[in-house]
């Protein structure tokens, strides 16, 4: 499969992510305004694949921009607001584009030309991409030692490959314990409303001759009890400094789940992902998505007339709940306020 | 709204329950094939509700059956037969078509005219109906205690109005708690595969004017630990004499859940729902369904190819996890295995 995200002769080459699984295309991204619209519409999504989109969303800005400095660094900051206002709780947003804006202002201070630091801009987003990449390995490295020589693995979500530039966090996790010769079968949530265990790790498993299993989210509890469930292992937006986990909605749920039957339950992410800034989960702020995403599926009302519904996009985990915290950097456990520093 | 199931003029009336929310009407069925046949395909559904669809099935045979004694009777079983074989949980379908054969039984026991028998098993039938309505407003006054004074409660699937012949079980219970004055508010799971919360629960409750708000199944973690969920209230396929509980897929997660967050969890159910020759609920048979719910919604395929799914339809949750069993004979308390006697 091609990379999720690219950047290929000045422009962003992503998969769109709607449509799959009916089809894998990829589309060609010229200016920040497509990469912001990208991700608001999910065509790109995941924590670290949306990081390396907004950098280089930040970094088209500043190779368009005009030469005179002023008006250079108003249009890479104003960029950078934009993509800022693209989604809420995944941090890895904020820290790519703050990896570029770090870029202008260390440039700028060393009073590099403009056409030199347009340079420095594409090179450090760029670069996003393959050590993006060098990152998940690295996570699968670490966390393949926790997976089981034989047997079930539970995810939700999509932190894989599509989360991703390539390979996945959770599914990172996955794969190279099956490149290690592990014999893992994977059962993934179908994760409502947008359905991304369904159609999206579905879909990279059974691309790569991964055995998978898709099962409502309402599953994982029976199969849990009959005790065909080795362990867990999902992505994460954003860590706060003791360890909760936000993560997609239904995490939580699967989390307490795997507690009450005492099952491992592990998160993979990218340091990137953790927000010092954050003493507890609760300071996360959840994104609430359109409530069409409850109420239709494939453009077909399924909702009745008459009635509310709620849509928060992602749901806190206790740091109680995870086993462990799978980082590029090795794996963090309890207490995590120590381990994660 | 009308009954779910009805006998009007020899003829069994009922809502057609796959076409809700879209259109809510009513089909005639005149034999056993076609109440079978609407048992199969959840035209009617719920456990009560099966169980009275079940039985006017058998006095549909029963009526149109020839005269001759043995003639008769092979019809009248052979009907029983095949209703027998339409869904496997519901203990309530075996109840219906028992009481039915109980009736043939007696009636030829006391040598009977096969005209009389007719009458006598129409009859029993077709009394079905209103008994059901009275069991319901039972098991509503006696659970609506239970319900808080003001607060919000949590459902899954339909054991409301739609899964019975009317005002529900689960539902019974908060119609009667606001009927009482109390201030309910409803969340309803939506209950994937079939998502029978989104589209019975939400609609039947909007029709009543009783606020209902629908979530995924993997939201109501979130809204407990919040705080924003006071009770659990959900209906029964069949209990075991120890107490277990067979229900919906995605009812056990939601004890565990709730006991995680010492929630009060709820079962309501008819004692015809019990089923004292099975000393615990795994010894109940759990239906699985074709695997087109899980891969198509309203037609759409959303799966992509080359996974497995699962598609159970039902889970079963320990009485270790069920605060109280709510019938219209009163509430039975743990332990269940003297209470449900």
């Amino acid at each position: 499969m091609k990379r999720t995200v690219d950047y290929i002769d000045g422009k962003v080459v992503m998969i769109d992510q709607t449509r799959i699984p009916g089809e894998l295309v990829t589309i060609e991204l010229s200016n920040t305004q497509q990469i912001a619209d990208a991700i608001k519409t999910m065509k790109v999504r995941g924590a670290p694949a949306i990081g390396v989109a907004a950098a280089l969303g930040v970094a088209l800005a500043a190779k368009s921009a005009p030469d005179t400095e002023d008006e250079f660094v108003d249009r890479v900051y104003r960029a950078a607001d934009l993509l800022r206002k693209t989604r809420p709780t995944a941090v890895n947003l904020f820290w790519g584009i703050d990896k570029i804006i770090a870029t202008l202002r260390t440039a700028r201070n060393s009073n590099l030309p403009v056409a030199e630091i347009k340079q420095l801009i594409e090179r450090c987003a760029s670069d996003m991409i393959a050590q993006d990449e060098e990152i998940c390995h690295a996570i699968g490295r670490n966390g393949a030692e926790l997976m089981p020589e034989e047997g079930h693995v539970l995810t939700h979500c999509n932190a894989g490959a599509l989360a991703c530039v390539s390979y996945g966090t959770a599914l990172g996790v996955i794969r190279a314990a099956i490149e290690m010769g592990k014999l893992i079968h994977v059962y993934a949530d179908e994760t409502r409303p947008r359905l991304q265990g369904m159609k999206l790790t579905g879909f990279e498993l059974a691309q790569d001759d991964i055995a998978v299993t898709v099962i409502a989210d309402n599953m994982a509890g029976t199969l849990m009890r009959k005790g065909r469930i080795d362990c867990v292992v999902v992505g994460a937006d954003r860590i706060a400094s003791n360890g909760d986990v936000a993560n997609k909605i239904g995490t939580y749920p699967v989390a307490v789940l795997a507690h009450h039957h005492g099952i491992p339950f592990y998160v993979a992410a990218p340091t990137s992902t953790i927000d010092f800034s954050l003493q507890t989960g609760d300071d996360i702020p959840i994104e609430v998505r359109a409530r069409e995403e409850m109420t239709h599926i494939e453009g077909h009302r399924i909702a009745p007339m008459g009635i509310e519904v709620l849509n928060p996009s992602f749901d806190v985990t206790p740091a109680a709940l995870v086993r462990a915290i799978i980082t590029e950097k090795g794996i963090a456990w309890p207490p995590y306020k120590q381990s994660l520093k």
